[in-house]
């Protein structure tokens, strides 16, 4: 399979990884892939290219066998499968360029190929409040008429520190169209990424699993505060289980699936992303907790920081559905309005005794 | 109010600083609480008075208020209030003492005085399969045709080594019957144990809520396990999930709310559970991953273990309820019936690919 990976942030480097490393487990798909990198910038193409090694995910060596290039044209056009991993706020961008690039997968190119899009993207983008696989296929202006493009989402508990050193992990993929051979797309990229170390676990909840991935890292932040401010386990044990209670509402609210949020890509990934002390969200959180502005702590940050811009959309979100987010509103007004962590987190414990209420 | 705590494990001695400490915020209680705590050995109710300290709980001050005593009779017999803080397999034998000298509850008991039973044990009896309350009331051989006797679980995410810090937590509060001013019990629990730092919710399912209390202590150990095998926080996290989905489905097969599981007795407790180094399960399971045998372990920690009774009698359920619970089992194997703890693993992580199912 000839496999085009968008974005050399943490997960596009780990697909990258995975992808090349090894021969398919694909029934489909016999023999080695071809992974092309698409980078950003011609600069860290370059690098890449020389030193295999990135600043971004320390320990991780790009294998050689992967072409690394900063022109969009050259990774999508001969691509039979695409793996977006560009953070949200800059999807639409880097998939305005591609379009025109990218073969029709919903047509079908060649019996016995996997074909399709998996994103991996954790995120909503602002103002649109569309998530990742939205954005493509907004970008590629499929027509709604036509046979659905097989594109799937695959997200989980993955650090992409610890898949970088093959630590054992699991993830859900997600897809709801079909693939040109009638199995389900999902499946296909299943046995795709699945490896001894990688368990993956099929899913028909896209939408689901899409918000699940952006709407803890809001509440990643949130628990990284906490850590800031030295609360404890206890406490953001009680955040985690509060902090899943209200994305499940606003995710029911918009037609999710409840049981998506209490499975891996729901609260395994939450567990993780809060847990983790390489959590970049998390870490985030924990660096305002302790004092720092925000724009300080982004500035020396190599990464993007998924949470921050997400918190907007998510709190744009909850009052379109008019959805009660008291953890959400709290990290939002730690980023953005200028409120002090500890006292948003007494607002949060001092708030009235009451029944508990999930989902 | 007259209260006696039996027990002086991590949460008896918390429970007793916490209701010394300070004056009810209930209601119906005005003024200061008299504390006496139960200690099964006269040996060490003698240390505890004269020292204030316990080996069982580093850092922790038994304020001078707290009356400490081996004598069952002394300490129950002039209480309003009990709260039952005695390891679940030694629950019986401690009850059976206590029964003679508790006064009727259900009756009443002088107006204005919360009156009741609280337990904060969690496991399941070996054999009888029963919860701590249902063994508490087997053994005040209650009639079930009178008025129930007012009694609570209180449960949650609270590592005790944390609440001895006054570190912010939350706690449930859950009960079915009535106290005879025929407000709910759990809020009068919720009054009465609430403070600055600790944030108590009520619930009406005290069926789950102490169901998830006990089998979370079984995920726990196989989250220590994982540690001790240096597994990371994407493996665990992916355990705490399907660990989840586990114990739900055993939870609503028994008649117990789903909601709770996913709330702050469930999730929240889980996680903590898992995560925080503290954790006695989870301890003891670490051991195990590094190769410790279970005797050994046992051997040399102060605490009672609750996870590792408590795994027979989920096991003993899961039978029963006919639920699938391969954690759990996998828990079994390496207690009990000397499976290598890597092959344990292993044989969880690899089990047929296949569609995520959740509760």
């Amino acid at each position: 399979v000839k496999i085009a990976v968008l974005g050399i942030g943490q997960m596009g480097l780990v697909c990258s990884g995975i992808l090349a490393a090894r021969p398919s487990l694909s029934k489909r798909t016999d023999g080695e892939h071809e992974v092309v990198l698409w980078a950003h910038s011609a600069e860290e193409a370059g690098q890449l290219t020389q030193t295999r090694r990135s600043p971004r995910l320390a320990g991780f060596a790009l294998p050689e066998a992967v072409r690394v290039t900063a022109s969009m044209a050259e990774a999508v056009s001969a691509a039979d499968l695409i793996v977006s991993a560009i953070p949200v706020q800059y999807i639409r961008e880097a998939w305005q360029k591609a379009a025109a690039g990218v073969r029709d997968h919903a047509k079908g190119n060649g019996a016995g190929v996997l074909a399709g899009i998996v994103s991996v993207a954790k995120g909503i983008e602002n103002r649109t409040l569309l998530r990742p696989t939205q954005i493509v296929a907004e970008c590629l202006g499929d027509n709604p008429d036509s046979r659905p493009r097989p594109i799937a989402v695959l997200s989980g508990p993955t650090i992409a520190a610890e898949l970088a050193r093959c630590l054992p992990a699991t993830m859900i993929a997600a897809s709801e169209g079909l693939s040109e051979g009638g199995a389900h797309f999902s499946e296909e990229v299943q046995r795709l990424f699945a490896t001894s170390w990688l368990r993956i676990y099929t899913s028909e909840d896209m939408l689901g699993v899409e918000l699940a991935g952006a709407m803890k890292n809001v509440i990643a932040i949130a628990a990284g505060v906490l850590d800031g401010l030295q609360a404890g386990y206890n406490a953001k044990s009680a955040l985690l289980a509060r902090g899943l209670a209200e994305i499940t509402r606003l995710g029911t609210a918009m037609g999710a699936s409840q049981s998506t949020f209490f499975g891996l890509a729901g609260v395994g990934d939450l567990a993780t992303t809060c847990f983790s002390p390489e959590g970049r969200n998390r870490s985030c959180g924990e660096a305002l907790g302790r004092g720092e502005a925000l724009a300080d702590y982004l500035k020396r940050t190599t990464s993007v920081v998924e949470g921050v811009a997400t918190t907007r959309s998510v709190v744009d979100l909850a009052k379109k559905y008019r959805v009660d987010m008291p953890i959400t509103e709290a990290v939002h007004s730690v980023l953005f309005e200028g409120v002090d962590p500890i006292d948003a987190i007494g607002r949060l414990m001092s708030r009235e005794l009451k029944r508990e209420r999930v989902g």
